[in-house]
């Protein structure tokens, strides 16, 4: 599906957080999409027309990008366009919660990509996210994910030191990646959109572009620390990874994996 | 002309976009100009006062810093400073034509810097903007720039495989460069600023100015690209060859060059 | 101190500018931070609640964004959270010394973080700032940051060759640090929230905070100075250095400075 994506170059529409936004789109070019950036509410239906997938993002949400984020969603929606929602922070403040409820609630959203503790804000669940993050209660991350994926109709895919995604029925579990994802800033919130370019390729199995991206981000992710120990060096061996590996180096990672794993 | 921007660190006023933002003000600071990147519209006015060039980049335009541009581009042309404009992603929706037109209207833009699809949509032409990036229609760039030129009464400055600028009647061709430089997001809008930080060093020409800036630049992007060969190491090593060539290693590779392509 | 921001990993919630955004949440991470960089002001106070320290930065300053660093100044006032302020460009426009004298009015600051031009423009000193930032005036910048320290009952902390801390009776100078620093966007910025950071975990005693904040970060930049030149090297040298030194290596680089300065 990565050499799919390659091929195809498809347009990302991404309205997010200016703290990550050069490295989301450093990171979509890495993968061979095409970003496209913009976010007034004058232009955010137009900008989406045109795109291949949209990823809308929270980060450093306002009034005015909420209203551009409602604006490209059911544009998205109207034209089958598949739409990507990252909750950042969605337990932290009111504003987000409300926001993340009026997304869902006006837009028909494709993926949700998150993590733990976001997941548990949207699915309600009273959680001590740090034991959940640190990966004590994968059984539960799964669970949550699969009731919140059913209830919403759509996919949900966390992340984690194992990352899991779901459609309510079916759950995928990633044991890929590698710390060093956290030890820098808008990972999650560049992968949130490597699943939008991912599902613009595959419109017919978003399930499956869902967990290939996660896949291929995962691999990335832990190829780069293997190289870089420290954050300065690793962001851009991450980008660097996300350039180079092709369908070859995953099949061959997750080969020696599975080989390393039953030995 | 490099070795008179760094000695005189000419102070570029950036409205720019949230994306490039980081990028544009290292890259600045890298060709030892000195850049201010405040956009309110309380201050617009009073920070273009106190620069030596304006840098205008519609990346992600919206109302207010639209009206920031349009006051700090008034300014500029009170006190005689010049302005470049970068109207990314011109032709993509009515907002962004509407500010191209009212930004054209209202301020005596000195250089236009854009892509060939961006030079389209300013000269109103029909293109398949794909083929002619591609570089197929080198001629027809050229045309079509001097064409805008002369119609607009400013320069225009073209980045692609072969970089075109033209005051609508001059036409330099620059075919330095590397397609490296359009795997990272904002070598474009950077290159704007540094077109005006060098046309705040040379007032009395502003072709040749231009002319020089996209040279400096394309040739830094060049012996980049032998040094990384993936985008992360790529961006780092760009801003590393922008801040150390001097005038010496232009000719060098000039010279070099040319005697490569004549051999 | 600094082992202590490590094992504590506070929140720092910073309202800064988008230029240097992603610098500055990489830099907490590698200090050991946890950064929260959400600004409407729909949700400010709220996630100034959230935070150990608030930081403030008006670097590319609007209204909105002024509404939201006064309501989360007085949110932190209310909880007794430490409130850091970096007045960039603070004499450069009416907007901003009407920001920062509105910060200081309503918004018990417990740090300024500035460099000496700035200092100048708060303490209404009438400085040729670039003689001063060479270093010329050391002597002087002592001392108008005692008396602006004094008169505002806060400590004012001011980055320059020697770095200057003052309580308004106490002085630290920092003589480590390196001219690289200055060579990217945004050393400042992080420096600012790093300094909110150390304040959150030393609540009882903000010079020392201060002071070993300063230390520790001049002293990254100097050793990441030594193994980068150039300026994108050195971006992501100076992040793994904030990332890799702890207590033992700032004793070790203290101990061969002292002695390199007295043989």
């Amino acid at each position: 599906m990565l050499e799919k994506v390659r091929k195809e170059n498809p347009i990302v529409h991404c309205i997010t957080n200016h703290v990550v936004s050069n490295f989301q789109a450093n990171g979509l070019l890495a993968l061979g999409a095409s970003p496209i950036m913009g976010e007034a509410p004058e232009e955010a239906a137009e900008l989406a027309a045109l795109a291949d997938a949209v990823s809308l993002n929270i980060g450093t949400l306002n009034s005015q990008s909420l209203s551009s984020m409602l604006l490209a969603g059911k544009t998205a929606n109207a034209l089958g366009t598949p739409v990507v929602l990252d909750p950042v922070g969605a337990g932290a403040t009111e504003f987000r919660k409300n926001a993340v409820n009026k997304i869902l609630e006006e837009v028909n959203v494709s993926v949700i990509r998150c993590n733990a503790g976001e997941l548990a804000a949207i699915a309600g669940a009273d959680w001590q996210v740090k034991g959940v993050d640190a990966g004590e209660g994968d059984a539960d991350i799964g669970k949550l994910a699969r009731t919140a994926a059913k209830r919403l109709g759509l996919i949900v895919a966390v992340s984690g030191a194992t990352d899991h995604v779901t459609d309510g029925e079916r759950l995928a579990e990633i044991r890929y990646g590698h710390e060093m994802m956290a030890s820098i800033t808008g990972t999650g919130c560049l992968l949130s959109s490597v699943v939008a370019a991912f599902l613009a390729v595959q419109p017919e199995n978003h399930f499956e572009a869902t967990a290939a991206a996660m896949r291929y981000y995962a691999i990335a992710g832990e190829l780069a620390s293997r190289q870089a120990e420290l954050p300065g060096a690793f962001q851009s061996a991450f980008l660097d990874h996300l350039a180079a590996i092709g369908e070859g180096e995953l099949d061959k990672f997750m080969h020696e994996k599975e080989g390393a794993l039953k030995r």
